[in-house]
């Protein structure tokens, strides 16, 4: 397998991205080269897809085939899909489980990740199936609970001042113990793997009018687009969906961009999930939100909380950043009924499972 | 739909049985009188089989269709059957879809449960979800993170002081505010659901050498043997599969009936999801391990303990009552193997995500 720039059009070997999938000459995320696949869904899970991966799954943990749960909403039909029921609780699975089949193939011993939250669990519990040491490098201010799970599927802990100083930690430790280094936020692997939502939503499914996600990294809602786009290629499907975008009002890199500036509206401190200031593939955000004719969403603490109950209500429970998109939806709803929009879908991204006390706190 | 009482042959109506499921004359649990059901499985989760079960499902919260996941130990081809990535974490919410389903069919407005564990979470889940007031009398002892759950998604907390006692106020509240006492020890609603696991085993793997499930009330255990019995009759498949059942060496009703003397190696405390005296349908639990050509295995503290380290080696983030099939397992293989057994699997029946404290001070 072979790892691309597009930007200046550098090639990579497998054995040249151990230390991260930034490109050395031009600092531009790297991308995985002609890689075409073949429609041939068989069996269960991720592995259902494997003639669409770009390399062989290791092991399955029974991520993927994630259920879909229609509700009537507003005389609109939203069907939810759960990916806070995939093995670690949240849809990072999916990308965990193509990165370290990949760390795998190429040998290494350990694997280093700068991720305090379901990134960080997801990968040291994939880490420590296939045999590959996991180090996690998270900020001091790390909530128990995260730490908590890291711990528990035998993540070692390296705990730095900040968030921003754990990229740099992780980058140099990479280097010095010749570390995989996983870089969910830039890799094109776990790209690869969310894909895989969008195969699933069109064999249950078929076509989908609008997709309303959460962007953080941009690493999912690239994913379900890039996902679509393929089925479209192969004419599996005559359309693709308006991809719709949520931030938090208080990190609304894609906003800003889209519109210049970002409207002030309380904060959104509780979307700790997509707090990513500069997402790597932000052009390739912006640029499907306009090709899909899509638009981008602020939210905001007060909203979220609402939401939180609202899904609780109708049986999902899920972090505060996967109750965004919902939030979302509920400001879009007129909007999309107007343009015809009949089949919309949430991808609720985290469990709320893991973080009863914070829940049980904010629904007071 | 009526219920039979295959000790004395009273039948009772739907509107009969809100106050618990065991005979009124007698003191039998109840069945459901004659169901045969067609085999005809179409869509997702529990409503794939909706043919097969015995009343209409109001609504899906994600239930069923859980991942299989094999591995090859000692030789041997084992399947688990990930019942914790069910939505409240627990083969529970497969009775619970179905017995909520009852409860709103006969319009109860409050439903109530005695239970400290599961069940009370997915009880209090789907009465919400259904619009069903639920009430769970938990005793005072209950773990902080197991009331924190039954809170979370609107459970209203009556607390007593000992768990024999909470069944005794749960029939008395029943009666009282006229609530659908869900019983689930007894309740042939929730075997209903667990008959689906075997289903979906069916259809994914085919037929079954040896299940190892452990055995509390007896419920899951009954519902699997049930449910591979069912297709047997109807001729999809040609053996039933060997029932192993698993219990603690602390509290062992199943063990002691069949072998008359109960061998003491240990404490269970842990096994608490076991942990219960007098299950209802002891009698069958003995007929189906004799019939199958089956065992009952016993477990200690240090043996569920070992199981969870290397359940979570293989991915799995279980609670320990989950665990001790997998022990049971190490304990049988080589009698499993003598007996040429080669599809052997072991549901995975709860969530280890949701007690992470519990497990690390384990692990330690």
């Amino acid at each position: 397998m072979l790892f691309c720039c597009n930007s200046c059009g550098t090639v990579y070997k497998s054995e040249d991205v151990l230390h991260g999938f930034r490109c050395r000459v031009c600092g531009a995320p790297l991308e995985i080269c002609n890689f075409i696949g073949n429609w041939h869904p068989r069996g269960f899970g991720l592995s259902r897809y494997q003639s669409m991966l770009p390399l062989k799954l290791v092991k399955s943990l029974g991520e993927g085939s994630t259920p879909i749960v229609s509700a009537e909403l507003y005389g609109v039909k939203v069907y939810f899909k759960l990916e806070y029921l995939n093995p670690s609780g949240s849809f990072k699975d999916r990308g965990s489980a193509v990165s370290l089949s990949h760390a795998f193939s190429v040998k290494a011993l350990c694997s280093i990740e700068d991720s305090s939250g379901n990134a960080g669990f997801s990968v040291a519990l994939y880490s420590r199936v296939l045999g590959i040491e996991p180090y996690i490098v998270v900020p001091s201010s790390i909530a128990y609970g995260k730490r908590l799970a890291i711990e528990v599927v035998g993540g070692n802990i390296v705990e730095v001042s900040s968030r921003e100083e754990a990229s740099d930690v992780a980058k140099k430790i990479s280097l010095e113990k010749n570390c995989y280094y996983i870089d969910h936020l830039s890799s094109p692997l776990y790209i690869e793997g969310y894909k895989t939502i969008s195969y699933e939503l069109f064999e249950e499914i078929g076509e989908v009018d609008a997709i309303i996600s959460p962007v953080g990294s941009g690493g999912l809602f690239i994913g379900i687009y890039r996902g679509f786009s393929k089925l479209y290629e192969m004419g599996l499907i005559k359309k693709k969906p308006r991809m719709i975008a949520v931030q938090g009002v208080d990190v609304a890199p894609v906003y800003e961009r889209l519109y210049g500036f970002k409207y002030l509206d309380g904060t959104s401190s509780l979307a700790d999930g997509i707090r990513i200031a500069s997402p790597p593939r932000i052009d390739e955000v912006v640029k499907i939100i306009i090709e899909s004719k899509g638009t981008v969403v602020l939210v905001n603490d007060s909203e979220i909380i609402s939401s939180i109950k609202e899904l609780i209500d109708m049986g999902f429970i899920v972090e505060p950043t996967s109750a965004t998109a919902y939030a979302a939806l509920k400001k879009l709803i007129g909007k999309l009924m107007e343009m015809g929009a009949e089949t919309i879908v949430i991808p609720l991204t985290g469990a709320g499972i893991k973080m009863l006390q914070q829940l049980k706190q904010l629904l007071r």
